[in-house]
């Protein structure tokens, strides 16, 4: 697991000529950094006095950004998992009609987990936008700008994992299940924009 | 060093309500993630017959995105630093008249330290995403939404470590310095934002 192991050898095998990690696992550590930013308002927002009539709600919002961040820090390693399987499958044998035929449905099978695992990112990616969005209007007004930055982050890492998702819908031969996920894609894409827009008004309201 | 102890380390601090690290130095791992993102599509374009004729200029590309990589890497640590020191000033004694003198003396220089930090982290975003349009046009082909992704994370980590940037301009007393500064400010944000979407527009064309 990449989260155990140093930051260094992260961004080194990145970097790399091996395929993994890619695009979508790095999309997902900006979805933990992002979420990680705004855990950090939250918390410089609890326990003060100024902030007293918000304290409840903070804490069911710290809650829910840690909770996200999990969920990023899961997905930086699923999105490994699913494309090295994806991987597997295109170096299946494929000298005979049935190994052709056991090839492309195994590459079929595996394109849904490498569109889904992304898709997933941009979808934690909407809702920690619009955690940040609530933090930004009620928590501590002296660290807004880390909020902001944790809501760009998370901006980032949604239309980033985006890029991954339409590589993979775009092999796909099940086009209603293109249709469906593709819908879902832009639904969240659309949200996150909305979203982002509003967390700058509001922190350069109030900071 | 961060870069150096278990990614699962920097999130947690990330996530504390420690004052460090914070959006400054998540914004300048959000840009060493896509250097490394723009240095594995140079080296997958690397002795491939089909980009025989690019060979020469793809290797000086990934010479320049691994040397910013390193300085993203060294950045995310200098911005902890430099935000520590301004807030040991921030703690500095202020009983009498000199001692009230000299911590807004120190406060204003470690100000401008804790505002070139970031603005280096967009600066070096800047030449970040130029590199990753010219490897959208000639890099491999097969791998062009990991640039298109490796752009789009150094887009956020140039806006935002402007968020960052913008925080210690505006407590800064010395307004000719401000104004210098918010200008290279301006001027990188304007290139990454031109720069972004013409790699979006290339990776549409060839992807």
């Amino acid at each position: 697991m990449y989260i155990d192991q140093p930051l260094q050898h992260y961004l080194d095998d990145l970097a790399s000529a091996e395929p993994t990690p890619g695009g979508g696992s790095a999309a997902a550590l900006s979805g933990a950094l992002g979420a990680a930013l705004a855990s950090m308002v939250a918390r410089l927002t609890l326990d003060k006095a100024e902030y007293a009539d918000v304290q409840e709600e903070i804490k069911e919002l710290l809650e829910q950004t840690e909770k996200l961040r999990d969920r990023f820090q899961q997905l930086l390693q699923k999105d490994i998992e699913a494309y090295g399987r994806l991987s597997a499958c295109f170096k299946m044998p494929r000298d005979t009609d049935e190994e052709r035929a056991a090839r492309s449905k195994a590459i079929q099978a595996q394109l849904v987990e490498a569109a889904l695992v992304p898709l997933e990112v941009t979808e934690s990616a909407a809702e920690l936008v619009r955690l940040c969005r609530r933090i930004a209007e009620i928590g501590n007004a002296t660290v807004l700008s880390d909020v902001a930055v944790g809501s760009m982050l998370a901006s980032s890492a949604g239309a980033s994992a985006a890029w991954m998702v339409r590589v993979n819908l775009r092999a796909m031969k099940d086009l209603e299940l293109v249709s469906v996920l593709s819908d879902r894609l832009g639904a969240a894409l659309d949200y996150i924009a909305e979203c982002s827009q509003q967390v700058t008004g509001i922190v350069g309201e109030r900071a």
